[in-house]
């Protein structure tokens, strides 16, 4: 048999508030579709959601925009409280330029107006910001499988990021559980017997990238299965091994 | 039936030498691992492959290391003619620091070392350099495909490339044909009917992505079939689009 790994979006999931039980609520609408749960899963996790029922939901007339949001946001579209939340995310501007701010947020990821957006959420006042720590959000939904279904699975919470260089965003991860968010190479040999040196892949940014192919922004799929991928089992991963450290990255 | 996506590798590929027939090649595996390739697949083919069969092949001995190649590599591992020909297949130097180069490939794509590896070639002395044209070669294989088994598909050629701010690297788009790389929510609705404004997925590098989690640099399966994922048709796309235009970009 060839290799093969599958990605199942799971549907009929409910809108979630501060509170919800995410876990239990994946778990339903994956039985009741019919695919389950299975050990060796990677289960995708939209940040989104993850926000959501950990209250990380606010609204723009909770902030006062500062000189500085409103200077940066002056004749771009976006709300300047907007902008104020995206100051007060972030522990340091990277680039500023065009009504774009690219940031450190306060938990170290790289990327656009500090990872908050105001899509799918109800309301027109109202913005998601990232999880406070997305590991744990990974573990307490990885726990709950595990205690619920006796299963253990692996679990990525997943963000949309702008890059560099490259038009369009992608999914990356935020937050991993139970797998090793990196596959390395490094002293292995090719099929011609020579040693990679330097070969480690993101594979858990690759499986949030092939998350989002089922799940779709507008079809409101925000939890997909990655079935029979051979992830390397780790209890205490971290997103933090996929973070550069400051000190080794060219483009700060 | 919940949305699915199969990433599927395809084995039993030959080594590759110039001049090679890599579609006919690509054909005869998927149909002897019987998967065969189906109307709507997304054909994920490694870039080493369509190099090696376009010559693109090339030997440390070629060249002479410059002064600029010789001072660039003093105090690293690699040979300082590799760094020529990174030098050679540049057209600007992005940063250059501890023995790393990140450049504008004459291609246009912004990627350490101008995509240049000697992973899974023969010899000892031998680099594989990028396609001069990754569109075409999609494009040739997309046209092989339809004239020997009647099926219309779409054909990414991937590489794998580090990123900015995050460690690891993970499988992008360098060439497409039959699809649009970019999947746009511009104008669409989300499930709260707030207009989705700037949301656009780079879909190529996400489909490039699953397909690395079947591949796998050291189990020789360098190409993929993605099955299930509702691409936009597209005749005349090209991996432009995906490149940022350097007035829009930040990290020059």
């Amino acid at each position: 048999m060839p290799p093969e790994v599958r990605v199942i979006g799971v549907e009929g999931m409910p809108e979630f508030k501060d509170g919800d039980d995410l876990a239990g609520a994946i778990i339903d609408a994956a039985l009741a579709q019919g695919t389950g749960i299975e050990s060796g899963d990677v289960l995708i996790v939209t940040q989104k959601v993850v926000s959501k029922v950990e209250g990380k939901v606010v609204k723009l007339s909770d902030v006062e925009a500062s000189p500085l949001a409103i200077s940066i946001t002056e004749g771009h579209r976006r709300d300047p409280r907007h902008t104020e939340w995206v100051l007060r995310e972030s522990k340091r501007i990277v680039r500023m330029d065009r009504g774009v701010i690219i940031s450190e947020t306060k938990h170290g990821f790289y990327c656009a107006n500090a990872g908050i957006d105001a899509s799918n959420i109800p309301g027109n006042d109202t913005l998601a910001l990232l999880p406070d720590d997305s590991d744990a959000s990974a573990r307490g939904i990885r726990q709950a499988v595990k205690d619920r279904l006796g299963v253990v699975v692996a679990v990525i919470v997943s963000d949309t990021f702008g890059r560099p260089w490259r038009n369009a965003a992608a999914d990356v991860a935020i937050g991993i559980a139970g797998m090793d968010p990196v596959h390395s190479y490094v002293g292995q040999m090719d099929s011609h017997g020579h040693e990679m040196f330097t070969t480690e892949i993101a594979v858990a940014d690759e499986l949030a990238a092939a998350g989002e192919l089922v799940g779709g922004k507008v079809a409101g799929v925000p939890v997909s299965i990655i079935r029979g991928y051979d992830y390397t089992p780790m209890e205490d991963a971290s997103i933090q091994r996929i973070i550069r450290g400051s000190d080794k990255d060219l483009f700060r």
